[in-house]
C-alpha cells in the first residue's frame, strides 16, 4: 500500500457531550492509527495542558504530531446558528474552522451543535461556488452496511438542480471518503415507477440519467434499510422526518428489547443465554454505529461527530475527517459542479 | 350503553391477498361481535355460495344480517388506478363502492389495490367540496398506542390549506372512530421551535392555531414513536418516505431478531426462555399492528384493510367502517372545512 499523505487536522477540544473525556483520547488513538496524521487540538489552554499531562509521557513520534492550538472559550452545545455567528468569535469551533480557512489545517473535526457548525462553515470558509447551503450527509444502518442519506434538514426546498449536487456530492464522498468503488445512487421517492413523484423529482431524475454517477433510479423509503443504495437523495425536509422517525423507531426498540429481556426471571434468561445475538441487534439499531457526518458544499472540509460519540466514534470521524482532506473532497465536487453546470 | 345505530357495510369479498379466506370468516366475526351491523358481501357468487355453504349452517341471527351481493369479477391485487377506472367495472371494488354511492350501504371495505380504491372512490363518489384527492390515514403503532399519520401518498404537493384539511379530518377520525377524546393533533417539521420550517407549514401552522380542534404545535418525525400526539400530518411525499422507512427499519429488525434467536444453542435458548417477550416486541414492530386505514375526502365512507391482513385483522377494518359510518364521517368533515372555508 503506497504512504498516505500527510494530513492536518483541526480537532475542537470542547465538541461534544463529553469534551475533552473524549476528544483527547480519540485524538491520540487516530494519531497512533495514522501514522501521517498531524492534529491541531484547539481549545482552552488551561483545560487542554492539565488534561494532556494528565495521560503520561507520549511516545516521541505521536507527540511530535500533536499541537495545542489556543482558544478563549468553548461553545455551548445547543449554541443557534445566530448566537455563534454573533459570539462566537474566540471559540473552539470558530478556531478550529479559521485553521482550515488559513491553509493551516485540512480539515475540521468537531461534535458541536450541527447549526453553529454549518454557520461558520458558511462565514469562515465560504460555499463552493454554485452551492446555496451546506448539506449534511447522514450513514443510515442497515443489514450490510450503511447507506448515505442527503440531505438531512439544510435545504428544506429543494430545485432539481440542488438534488443533482446531493447526489454528486454523496457519490463523491461515499467513493473517495468510504471507499464504496461505483457507489449506487437512488433518488428517494413514492414509488420506483417513471411516473411516480412531484415535478422536482421527475426533473431531478431526468438531469440526474446524464451525469457520470451510478444513478440507479427512484427508490422508496424502505430501501434506505434494504443495502439497494449506497446513496440516498432528498430534500431536507424530507430527509429530517425520515431520519428522526427512523431514529425514534429505533430507541423505542431498543427499550422495549432491554425492558423484555429484564423483565420476569424468564426474560432475563433468555436475555442472558442470548446477550451476544442481542448485542448485535442493538448496536444495529443504533443510529450513530457510523460516526463522521461531512458537511458538504463548503470550501473546506469540515466533519461533524455525533455529540453522544465516545472515544471509538470519535476516532472514526477524525479518521474519516483525514480521508476527505486526502482526497481534496472541495476540490472534486467543484470541479463537477462546473463542468455539468449544475449551479443552483 | 345504548344500543349502537344499525350500520349496512359492503365488503370486497375479493379483496386482499387472501381474498374470501379471510374475508368470509372476518365479516362473520364482525357480525357476530356488532349485533346492528348488516353486511353485504360483494363478489363472484360461484365463489361466494359454495365457499358460504362450507361454513355450515349459520345462526338465524347472522344469517339474516349477510346478504351475498354479485359482482362479475375481481380485481387483480396489484391494479394501477387507470385499469380500475377503464376496465373495472363489473368487478367486486366497484360494486362496493357504488353500493356506497346509491345509498345501499354505508360504508364500503376493501384489502385491494390502494390506487384502484382511490380512484374508484373518486369516480363513483366524489371529493367532498373543497377537497381535491382522498387522504389516507394510517396508524403507527407505538410503546402506548398508535400515531395517526396522513397523508401518505396521493397529495405529494400540498398547500397550507391542504396541510389544514388533513389536521382536521385526522381529528375527527381519531375521535369519532377511534374514541380518543379531544386528540392531540401535531404539524410535522424539521424541529420544535416556532421559527423551523419552509413557508408552507409555517403558514398551515398560523391556520392551525384558529382550528377548533387540540392544535399542540410543530412535532418532529421521532414523536410518530413518542406517544405525544395522536394525530401527525405532513406532506404525502413525505409521510410516504417516512412511513416505508420506518417499515422496512421494523422489518429488518425483526428479520434480525429472529436470525438471533434461531442462530446457536444460546441463541436459541435465549429464544425459548424469552419467547412471550420477543413475541410482544416484534408484535410492537408489526406495521400492520393497526388495521383499517380510512379514505378520507370522500362523499362516503370507504376503509383500506391492508392486502396481507388476516381474519383477526380484516374483522378490525370492518368494525373500524362500522364506527365510521355510524358517526357520518364524511358529513363531519364537509361541515367543518365549509364552517371554516378550508376549502383548498
Amino acid at each position: 500500500m503506497p504512504q498516505p499523505e500527510k494530513a492536518v487536522l483541526a480537532i475542537d477540544a470542547h465538541g461534544g457531550d463529553h469534551g475533552l473525556s473524549v476528544t483527547l483520547p480519540a485524538t491520540l488513538s487516530a494519531l497512533q492509527q495514522d501514522s501521517r496524521l498531524e492534529i491541531r487540538l484547539v481549545g482552552v489552554l488551561d483545560q487542554l495542558e492539565p488534561a494532556l499531562a494528565a495521560q503520561g509521557s507520549l511516545e516521541q513520534s505521536l507527540a511530535s504530531r500533536l499541537h495545542l492550538h489556543a482558544a478563549e472559550s468553548a461553545l455551548p452545545m445547543d449554541v443557534t446558528a445566530i448566537y455563534a455567528l454573533r459570539k462566537g468569535e474566540g471559540s473552539s469551533l470558530w478556531a478550529g474552522i479559521q485553521l482550515v480557512a488559513e491553509g493551516a489545517a485540512d480539515a475540521c473535526v468537531s461534535g458541536g451543535s450541527t447549526g453553529a457548525m454549518m454557520a461558520l462553515g458558511v462565514r469562515l470558509l465560504g460555499m463552493l461556488p454554485g452551492i446555496e447551503r451546506p448539506v449534511l450527509m447522514a450513514y443510515i444502518p442497515h443489514a450490510d452496511g450503511f447507506t448515505g442519506a442527503l440531505d438531512l434538514g439544510a435545504n428544506l426546498s429543494v430545485t432539481e438542480r440542488q438534488l443533482v449536487q446531493f447526489a454528486v456530492m454523496g457519490s463523491l464522498t461515499a467513493e473517495k471518503v468510504d471507499g464504496i468503488s461505483n457507489p449506487r445512487v437512488g433518488l428517494l421517492n413514492v414509488g420506483h415507477e417513471e411516473s411516480k413523484g412531484h415535478v422536482t423529482v421527475q426533473a431531478a431524475h431526468g438531469l440526474l440519467k446524464e451525469m457520470p454517477i451510478n444513478y440507479i433510479g427512484f427508490v422508496e423509503g424502505n430501501d434506505l434499510y434494504s443495502g439497494k443504495v449506497d446513496v440516498a437523495v432528498c430534500d431536507g425536509f424530507s430527509g429530517n422526518l425520515i431520519l428522526k422517525a427512523s431514529e425514534g423507531l429505533a430507541r423505542l426498540t431498543i427499550s422495549q428489547l432491554r425492558q423484555a429481556f429484564s423483565a420476569g426471571l424468564s426474560g432475563r434468561l433468555g436475555g442472558w443465554f442470548a446477550r451476544r445475538a442481542l448485542k448485535r441487534v442493538l448496536e444495529g439499531l443504533d443510529p450513530s454505529a457510523h460516526n463522521g457526518a461531512p458537511l458538504l458544499g463548503l470550501r473546506g472540509v469540515v466533519v461533524k461527530s455525533h455529540g453522544h460519540a465516545d472515544t471509538r466514534a470519535y476516532t472514526q470521524a477524525i479518521l474519516e475527517a483525514g480521508q476527505a482532506a486526502r482526497k481534496e473532497l472541495p476540490r472534486r465536487i467543484d470541479s463537477l459542479i462546473r463542468q455539468y453546470n449544475l449551479e443552483a
